[in-house]
């Protein structure tokens, strides 16, 4: 992290009221700190002081990146610094997330916290995913919290066979499967039953989704583990790889998906105080309103 | 159901190996017995003693239908016969299913009985679908096991409503929703962390998919129930609705999915000594192999 | 019930100061309206105008029986005027809860709805036990929620029996069983994965607790079975069994439980504007603090 | 491991009539071999070429130790060679166990590699399990699958605290806890809705029992991780601890329970092709008899 920060590149859905509130807060406050801020050549803002560039940019120019939104907004910000190591603070919408930590009222000070290089941060690793076709053809991408073998369309199940290392686990039946990363432990993996993994813990969970078998578990294995993901031919099987919630390609009989972790981290600031079980137990209502037998 | 058997259809996919070799011992074996056999105009079977006529007439013409395949097959068959009290006779190719419950090796004998009408008939009841779209179009359909409303794509997760009776029960945010019949409680639902409800019990299963919030659990709700579901507005939304698999339409916001008992009832023939847990105990791997700790 | 009411009983933990403190507030209300009150003759109670008796008499005593607490004080309610009809009204300590449904804040007016015979009433079915000891003692209680056999002590886990209506249905190896009322449904049972079922459905569910063959999945069976539960032969097998968490006494090899629907009901009483959906909404969280993917 | 193999202790419930049929077989064997074999100077075995010996002696004396019975067994004989580094090979009674994986049929050949000391060897780490009373007494012991703080008696559930590294993580509501190694991941842990570990992932699972909060989750850390649990005061509360099924003592208020990764490791010895993900198909039965929708 370049420091003092001169350059701040801003991602969000800014047609998203809340979103737009925030930014317009933020705007003039960093061009008051003298930053340069960046928005997306397309973004949906008014006349500001601001410099619009192609978001592949962002991870070129920019000090620094601030991710006004949701998680979702988060992982996308994550894909454009991944490979250039600019850092990234969350700034929610209003319901705090697990990668949005920075809630919209403290924003500006957590802000200028960053500015001076005051903010903790947190290296977490990404997932890479390497998809290849039958006929040989590549796909590759980076994901921070999960790489998802999904049935497209609403069509039959998958039969499908995962391999940890060459080893042959097993022939899963069902919705597809998810190789989540520590961080996206929390994330979809966490609805199909995975459970929490520590955000630095070395390990990625398999976790099928609605598995047929009702013992076919969440496996939780070594972050220096390559797991691969093959397709059984079955009719009218058609199957979907996405990268945090972006498509990838598609998986088909005779293809395979690899998935390991990557050379690369992002680098996520936090705020003061941050505490990640403090975190999840906001997130999880843990120890709020138990019922009583 | 009427006796004698003079004319029974035969539903498969006649193209897999497994079900033409039933089919093979099959049709000359109802043959000399003097039955009529119906199949699909286009089914792909050699020359053979039988009748086609095109599906939607197995209803009216046939005293019998037997499904030889899987639950796939079965709930295909149900779907043809269900307004007209034809009873069904389920033979499996391999694996017992939860509804073909007839082994391979055991075709023949329990064929023989069903003919006679010596076979213990058992009634189900099936769903009946709703779906109005925005604009007021209907489509509806029956089914025997469920009725699903599920993310269409590989895309974001869905947020939606559910109502029984009218009554509002909860907004979820997850990749969909099962309705499913006692009957279905072992298929897609039990995936999704349903209950197994007796097959004769008057209840509907409200199960989500893979559900953000972790305790939006399974609700067993009255079989007398109408249970609605309503989509939120939500970028890139799209959902499905499909009935046993098959697609019934898409739910936009401002459409809604009604489900509700349908008068129609399925009767399933079975095979003498068959027995619901038997069947259980046998699918789901119960008292075997048990672990030790 | 009987109008108007001249004698109301409560029950409560008398030595916890927030339920100290409603009953405080209550006693002086009921004596104003004329009502006698009466208290267990053990109770921790000041000095103040209320009727010492034994509880086993609040059943023939009472017009209306109000429970100060949690679930287990109304369970214990329950218990006392099972056989008697007296409606029961749940005054809950500050969390609201899925059988005490009246707030702290909205007692008193509550209180004298009941005493005028303006709330709404809700009969709910009870579960009868019958423990059968090898040497042919019979033990046999009633219980709103639950019926629970649970391994005794820290040991072993139990090998165990069950059999619907006289059908075997499985053999378990685990930490027990729960056999739930509707009620109960979101009880004990909805820890150990059970559905929730609707307050009125006739229903059973059958949920193992901690079952070592992950595919030993919750039964939901009609109200109007009979469950019997056996314990298999191990060695340091030690069993107990609870109906709402009070010890109805051991199980042992060659004995057997039977739980089966009671002829009794219980009488709950509830304030306005009460709603099932609303108050599992309240209790499970749902609809609020969903994490975003 | 000590060659040629001179002593080798034999450790099971000799009075169980399988375990008897293998170690008839065992004694002789081994005694063919020269090797002197051990047994406990209480075991129920008659007259016999062994030498009785305190079991406590095992570790000092016996260059292996051979457990025949189920994983119960091997987790017994686990804690005798634990600060020995003694190697230990399993021979189960029938089913195949996650530890006791050498088949019946297997064992004569198997052994007969392991006197060679041909047989593959696997490190395990234990677990460290120090349980503080109040009164500051301590008691401590080693656990290879896991430590279990339960509920004692059939009683009421218990409200605790847990900690990693001193950070406070969550109160739970609940029958109790389990903090499981990487190998005891697939034993109690599993039926708690705990996920598999790799058997050599460094990381320890900590699983809620029956916990009410529905979102308290399984939690998987760094196997260097120092977890503690207390247990907050009311009002019945008894709390047990228990080393792989063993009880270490009573959790009191004001008393606390702490698990770390041991220093001690036990070696596991495998018969040859043995594979940890072949073992789960077998034991969790994936794979097999998958029922179709």
């Amino acid at each position: 992290m370049a420091f003092p920060v001169r350059t701040c590149a801003l991602v969000g859905r800014f047609a998203d009221a809340r979103v737009a509130e925030s930014v317009a807060t933020l705007v003039p406050h960093l061009a008051a700190a003298g930053v340069t801020v960046l928005v997306h050549s397309q973004a949906a803002l008014g006349p500001a002081p601001v410099t619009r560039v192609a978001e592949e940019d962002f991870g070129l120019r920019a000090d620094l990146v601030i991710a006004v939104g949701g998680d979702g907004t988060l992982l996308h910000a994550a894909r454009l610094v991944a490979r250039h190591g600019v850092p990234l603070l969350g700034v929610n919408r209003g319901r705090v997330g697990f990668l949005t930590d920075v809630m919209p009222q403290d924003m500006l000070a957590s802000v200028d916290l960053a500015l001076r290089g005051e903010l903790s941060s947190d290296e977490r690793p990404l997932l890479a995913a390497r998809l290849v076709c039958a006929g040989g053809k590549v796909a590759e991408a980076l994901a921070l919290n999960d790489v998802v073998m999904q049935k497209h369309d609403t069509g039959r199940t998958l039969e499908f066979e995962t391999r940890v290392n060459g080893a042959y686990v097993n022939t899963h039946d069902g919705d597809g499967i998810i190789i989540a990363s520590a961080t996206g432990s929390t994330a979809y993996a966490l609805s199909c039953g995975g459970p929490i993994l520590e955000p630095h813990l070395d390990a990625l969970v398999i976790a099928p989704i609605c598995a047929h078998i009702l013992s076919d578990r969440p496996i939780v294995v070594s972050g220096r583990s390559v797991v691969e993901v093959t397709l059984l031919e079955r009719p009218d099987t058609q199957a979907h790889v996405t990268c945090d919630g972006m498509v990838l390609g598609a998986l088909v009989p005779g293809g395979r998906l690899q998935i390991r972790t990557a050379a690369e981290r992002v680098t996520l600031l936090h705020p003061p105080g941050q505490d990640y079980y403090k975190l999840l137990r906001s997130k999880l209502h843990w120890g709020r309103g138990s019922f009583e037998r």
